[in-house]
């Protein structure tokens, strides 16, 4: 099971629902995948664990989702590859999934939220990492049904933070084997928690650098590079927020199907969110100082420029009058003729100079 | 049943209430129609249907809405036409329709609401449809009275997500034909937030032509371009917020007609409703940092302009000065006699020039 | 009793507490009439009615407001001229109203309020009306004390909403004359909030007035008309906001001399007070919005102004300079006698003008 | 007993905590005084009275506190001179008053609170009064232990609101002498409480006076009056505020000394604070409208700068290049021979300048 | 144990999850310190204490923590250096602090909170001084778990506002001595509340040098101040805040560790987090005034500028443009050869350069 991401959705927070209204006119329960484009097979794969020990084997037909042989005690299916349609279908019969569930579960659109019954505990979640090559916020969209014994979870592609979670399941007798289905629900959305941290850094790293940036030069690609990092937030924020309040219901015990060991552990979770989100606020005023800040520096500029001109502009335009003034063809100009005349208007333009030079010193112009 | 639209109403937010006064001084319970002219007669059409069958027929004389055979279970009557006084007036006492009720029916300008009495349910909401011809957001209002075995709708004029609604109860015996009238309601404001998608992918496409305007060009057109996109999602909000409201009471089970099982589906509809609404802000929150770029992308026009003037002006105007200085006349100018004067005004200016470009350049202005 | 209004207060917004320092030092319940100046005495009238019948007559002495005979069963008191503190006084003495209450009565700063007691219902709150003479808002305060068979009524002076109701009294067996003093109460109500919207529809027009002028022209007058349109708002939102609470309390069934019966209609004028801040928050969006184009425009314009001098500047300059240049009169200047030193220069001016259009075009600058 | 303000504070918001870290590093409980430097002893001065009469002594050592002779049932102590630390503690000692309240009762930057005890409510609220001389706002602390017979005050300075109260208990037998010190209280808290409407006038006429500067002229002064203006208004809000909320509690009956006949009362004063804040909420919308009445006034200004500038350059440079054209000194230059070319060149210069004055007209710059 | 500060996290408020991403993929409760980087050994001190005396004694293996004598009933636990985790996960081991618990500690980025078991209180809190050397303010990350008979303390590094609560105890036997640890976990956290009075006073020192500026002068350097203000203030709410619902809970009896005789005191602290919190929005208020007025004032200079150069082209441009007139050559100029030519010229000009002197005036220009 290995990391490919095919073709990252662009989560620039505005064509999201570019194909929400695919749904338009359909009957409520009709399965319509929604997001970017993608190819390819479902993948699903079944992990049964317990303190005894574990074992992991692919699913090649979802008809077979409900034979998985449970050899121990907790069962993880994880379904990868939302785009077909009918697997999931498949998959959702077989494991008594309601249709307006299956129906989130395809819509990559679909905002977090948690949805208790009392059969299983229904949650919808996103991954969110840092692409490197286009610095880009990609995200994800996960759903997890938590089952008494079982645990089922959906994801676009298979990615990181599952893994380092399956890992930790091979390879040690740790929590993570002797408790229940709902804290391998926790250990999955603290690893995806975590990630958020790096999307944090990666905009803070963005903010100092444009930070430097002020300091040094102000031109117009900074406010483009200012408007990107205030949509990552945004879109970091609309994953986020609405996440905060899942865990809150969480910890707070609404979930039959939570036991009260893991609590405290959602609590912290919790917490992490509020962290991002107090960590983001914090952001946003910085990044909004910046603005009023490059704002500024363009009229400080366009100052600059209108003091060269007008510094020029008031010197030379007197001396050229000055000088036109004795280019008067008149036939009866006195000083024309004069001797020191001409001495005279260098001694007036040297005085005009150093008047305007001592004035401008004078309101700290030059 | 066509979808006929003889004047759309200008949504723009503005003159919505424009006869609204019509009303002033008169006691309560006048219905009187507020909303944008419109002529023709009232069209009625009644629909019974349960599992075994569905019966429709047109209903030709308003008096007589009273005495619709009751073929089937459930009666679905839908009245087109709001801007008939009388015929709305008739049908409201012979279904027993209280007197403020009927106001609110044909009062186009009534926010979303809902009122729950013992013996009906109340629901007032909008549709919208982005008109492509005006590239104007059209909303009408739609009134739903939910009784225990019947649905009374009111529309202004016709409209898609009505028919298609109609087309699933004729087609075949899915949920719609087997559940009452409650879940008939709910998949008529379910077709109608589908249709809000649209509009919000409409702005979406909107947004993103701002978007790549602004990083190529930026006139003030633009300014009214993003000031219209405001006054929409304005539109859209006033819609969209209230309704959350309405569908929020709904899926508590504040109302006693709707029943137990289409909770479920209020709760997702009341979900898309949400996700409409957080869509808007992160729209929202991109067209006003668009704002920024276009209003600081003027400041750096500004500048550029004067930069432009300010390097013509400060090599060009010491030179005329230069030349001008030589042209006057006087009689003893010993330079104008020299030998090599002019080689060494040209050397002079050329100085002046070079020096100036090379400020220019350390400045970076050039 | 016609519509004098010999004064109108000018309820701009700002000098409303003018003469509120009067009471300054004073023990509470002293009556000080706090408003705009204004002359004559008091005017009473009363009039019983129910069922069967109506009188209305005139009460020329404030003593004897105590002993009006009761014809029939509801009694409406209703008292213009409210700088008569003493009259006021006397009334209020003879009707057992609490002196905090009176207070409040002649004090038309007083915000809208409700205080509910077991005796009586105290209720405040303001006409608005639009004055065509002088295009401003005209608030009016207003006071009702509702007892169990008693309403009484204080107005600063007699207006049109309260005649209308008086009327409808007066030509009718309907609710009215078969309801209770509450519903008297609400009809009053209801008759002053649907003048909001004739005011709302002033705005509006405002409103569009101003947008229609954006499009064409943007003086700085425009900008005082913006602010007027908004410190109007601010007028209006003051009356509706606590009015809203108001009707919300009542509607509730907080106050017990409300019947239940009366309980719809209050809803549904509480319902008309949220229409009305609703849209008075959309047009504060769009205002706002205005207020943005019409200060890029002013920056629109400045550019406009800059190219124009920056064209004529960058263009003539070098000419200048050109025919400047060979204006010097150095004795060795080989052009000068060239033969076709002319006709160069006027190539080169040519070449020079052709390539700044060239530049200036290729810009888009012209 | 004068009115003496020996150093008002200057309250702009500020530095109100200059002094608050001498408390740092201090066990709690212990006394220091922090607020503006003042000298003097303090006064203290008893008042017993009830319906029978009334008897007023100053004590001269606060030591004696505790042995006040009570001629009558109620007793009133006031205590002005915050700074003297070891009275306070003294009378505080006598009197039973917990050291974290005798804290809070010589901090003069502790913000309006309510503390409820068994024993006594306490209370801290703030008088505003204007200093004409200077133009300031000038803000004091006050602080009232109410217990079962008696009321305590402190006062950093004696007053006139506490003044005008006590000679309404000296003058007559009103409610004041009739009821319990919570209604003496209330009397206080009043009488400071419309001070603040004095205050709330005195920005209302700055606003004015700054309103018609806006519309003749807008010089940079504006904006300091304009800033001014928003921090009186912090002031302000800084004090009533949380008195608000004291008073909300008070009026709630939170505090089991308060007597329920004093709660219309209190209620009263409630309302009166919101009317503050409503009024102030108001003033800061307008206040920020003419915010932006004044820099698009600059910028408005700039255009017109720029348009003389433009018109005056637009109109003399072509001018002057046409008659440097004709300064040219070349040999061979046909024009300068003519017969008409003189005449020639003055239609060509009044051509050029009808045409720029007739573009100029068009575009409405002149 | 002295004040070592090795190397100061910058608490610019940005990059302080720099490290948070090392965390990224652990399984919950592994101890990994994130914050600036720090070397040196774990310093634990212990200290007994009750009313008959205290025992104070370094601790200098962890392993040894849970073996520390109980000479006195209540004990002190300290540790400062966090970044040695071994010896951190030793101590909570011995002293049974669960893992997460022990995960805040390490982690000084956690914001201020309180969690409460059965067992224990804990309280994660920030100190914050500001360093005069560097001009910023220094945040220190500070845990407390409050046990029956015992207080354990985590610090960054050895600090002042705890050295003063440590001399308190030594020294007299007040309030510290006779409560239990509950007293000493108030005391410390009203110990390093009060620090932030004086951080409170830095900032508003800082506001007034800059106010004095903004009088005098306005360059781009005080924008910068104005952006450091601001992030400061948010480093400071971020503390205070979060803080600020510690002790809100605290004070309402939460906690079945707190005693109620400790409550007042937690009430008095939380009120001073409310002050600073007050204040720190007026100040904030204040600085976006501020910038409002530095903002206003680059637009001013610019028109000063503008001016300047408008009244000097405007005088002499129609100047040189008349003397260039009488600079051309032509050979039939009758002007040239007048008499009175010259001197007529001269007139024209001072009448043109009074007239324009005349029009500035008027238009108050100069």
């Amino acid at each position: 099971m290995t990391t490919r991401r095919p073709k990252p959705e662009k989560s620039q927070g505005k064509p999201k629902s570019r194909k929400r209204s695919r749904t338009s006119g359909l009957p409520p329960g009709t399965l319509v995948y929604i997001g970017p484009e993608r190819e390819g097979p479902v993948h699903i794969t079944a992990m049964t664990y317990d303190r005894s020990g574990v074992t992991e084997f692919p699913v090649l037909d979802p008809e077979k989702v409900g034979q998985i042989p449970k050899d121990h005690l907790i069962t993880w299916i994880n379904v990868d590859g939302l785009q077909n349609i009918h697997a999931v279908e498949t998959i959702g019969k077989q494991l008594n999934i309601h249709p307006l569930v299956l129906e989130d579960i395809v819509d990559t659109t679909q905002r977090p939220k948690i949805e208790v019954t009392d059969d299983y505990t229904f949650i919808v979640f996103k991954t969110l990492t840092f692409d490197e090559t286009t610095s880009e916020i990609v995200s994800e969209h996960v759903s997890l049904v938590l089952g008494e014994h079982c645990l089922i979870t959906f994801q676009e592609t298979a990615g990181d933070p599952f893994d380092l979670v399956r890992n930790r399941i091979r390879s040690s007798v740790g929590r993570l084997r002797t408790s229940g289905p709902d804290y391998l629900a926790y250990a999955l959305i603290d690893a995806v928690v975590d990630d958020y941290f790096s999307v944090l850094e990666k905009l803070a790293e963005g903010i100092e650098v444009l930070e430097e940036d002020l300091a040094t030069r102000a031109d117009p690609q900074m406010l483009r590079e200012i408007h990107k990092l205030k949509v990552d937030m945004i879109v970091l924020r609309r994953s986020v927020w609405p996440l905060r309040e899942v865990l809150n219901r969480l910890s707070k015990g609404d979930a039959p199907l939570v036991q009260k060991e893991t609590i405290p552990y959602l609590m912290d979770v919790y917490d992490h969110t509020i962290h991002v989100i107090e960590t983001m606020e914090t952001y946003r005023d910085i990044v909004s100082g910046m603005l009023d800040i490059y704002l500024s520096s363009i009229s400080n500029r366009l100052n600059q420029i209108m003091k060269v001109l007008t510094i020029i502009s008031t010197i030379f335009i007197p001396l050229t009058f000055l000088s036109g003034w004795y280019g008067m063809n008149f036939k009866y100009m006195p000083e024309l003729s004069w001797k020191w005349g001409y001495p005279m208007v260098i001694v007036v333009a040297l005085t005009i100079v150093s008047l305007l030079l001592y004035l401008f010193r004078r309101n700290e112009w030059i």
